[in-house]
């Protein structure tokens, strides 16, 4: 039986959630059929078990997981067959920092310098609730959090300084093959480029170089969707 | 022959550099004999090929290599036999990100918390030089620094967050078994234990546990040094 994914949806169907993404990539990597289902946020209490508060669920048979690190983990143990997500307990270990520090220290940056662009492309009756969240946590409007993001862009750059040093001379951040810590990573970028014509990347970064080989991967899976660039 | 680790001095001929520790503990990990020669600042441009700019600086036969990162590749080449200091290519990328990381967002912080502290136990003929320097950088005496220190220490230690995830459920960060990425963040814990009275880690936080396991390695090696707890 397919697994089926549960993914948040914005305007016109896109499936921009960074964190879907990961899950998408992991589900990929393993080689499994699935299955995605839209769904709105006001629909997510109503999805599977009705306990669930955010996206990516995935339904794999009996089991219902939410939470993106939650479902690497139990991907990885259910399929242990396929190529590993991890590449052992360090790399799981990796993966599990990566997912940690990402969200505060560079995710939520990246989402105040996109925040007018998010807004637009979310589904219409997602953008008022988007909005007076945001701007009651960072006390500025949308606008006004996405107007100076040219001055801020080289500080963000330069926090992803530890991640760059990992593709010096790998291609991947965990070496010769791509892994969930790659997946993790990818989903802002993803994410970044369904949303926004504005580039987090300057050309010639290696994370620039680093992010086209994720895209490449499967097939092209990240490829393939509508995108700024 | 035995592998000598050029390493810096403080008072009382006291070895507190974070980065230096992060060396001890690697060459402990691989079983390698060892012997130290306490260096003094000015010093450092005339050891070994007088090419040398920081410490640590190890010479191993005819190699003579600087920098606690390339210190630990090469240990990990040169000594493949024993165990691993990185635990595979994602484990190796783990302990980079984390070589990286670590400095700006958790060292540099933390030597602003301890300033004075830490200007105290250095030489004394290090210690204008130590102070010029930080003001400089700063903008502040080492006293102001330092003095509003317990109004940031809940900050600080929320940056250790992506590090206590992996400690929550295994006793070492890549793991059952101590890496090379433990010894990373143990420097700094190690340091800041022989300079300062003033507790980084909280009681009861899972990181401070891990430290204790960290303490306990090679037969107390950390533990063994004189230092405020």
């Amino acid at each position: 039986m397919a697994i089926t994914l549960y993914e948040i949806v914005a305007a016109g169907d896109a499936r921009i959630s960074n964190n879907c993404w990961r899950t998408r990539m992991a589900l990929a990597h393993k080689g499994l059929a699935y299955e995605t289902r839209a769904c709105r946020h006001v629909d997510i209490a109503r999805i599977c078990d009705s306990r669930r508060k955010g996206l990516p669920v995935i339904e794999d048979g009996a089991c219902v997981i939410e939470d993106s690190w939650r479902i690497a983990e139990h991907l990885e143990c259910a399929y242990a067959h396929g190529a590993s997500l991890f590449d052992g307990e360090a790399g799981r270990a990796f993966a599990l920092f990566v997912h940690v520090w990402l969200r505060p220290a560079v995710h939520l940056p990246a989402v105040q310098m996109l925040a007018g662009d998010l807004h637009d492309r979310l589904l219409p009756e997602d953008r008022a609730y988007f909005r007076s969240r945001q701007e009651a946590r960072f006390g500025r409007t949308l606008e006004e959090m996405q107007a100076d993001r040219e001055g801020r862009i080289d500080a963000w750059r330069e926090l992803l300084e530890p991640l760059r040093a990992c593709v010096l001379d790998r291609p991947f951040l965990g070496g010769e093959r791509p892994l969930y810590v790659d997946y993790v990573v990818f989903g802002t970028f993803q994410w970044a480029r369904m949303i926004s014509p504005f580039r987090l990347l300057a050309d010639g970064d290696p994370l620039a170089a680093w992010f086209e080989r994720c895209l490449d991967l499967f097939a092209g899976t990240g490829r393939a969707v509508d995108a700024f660039y």
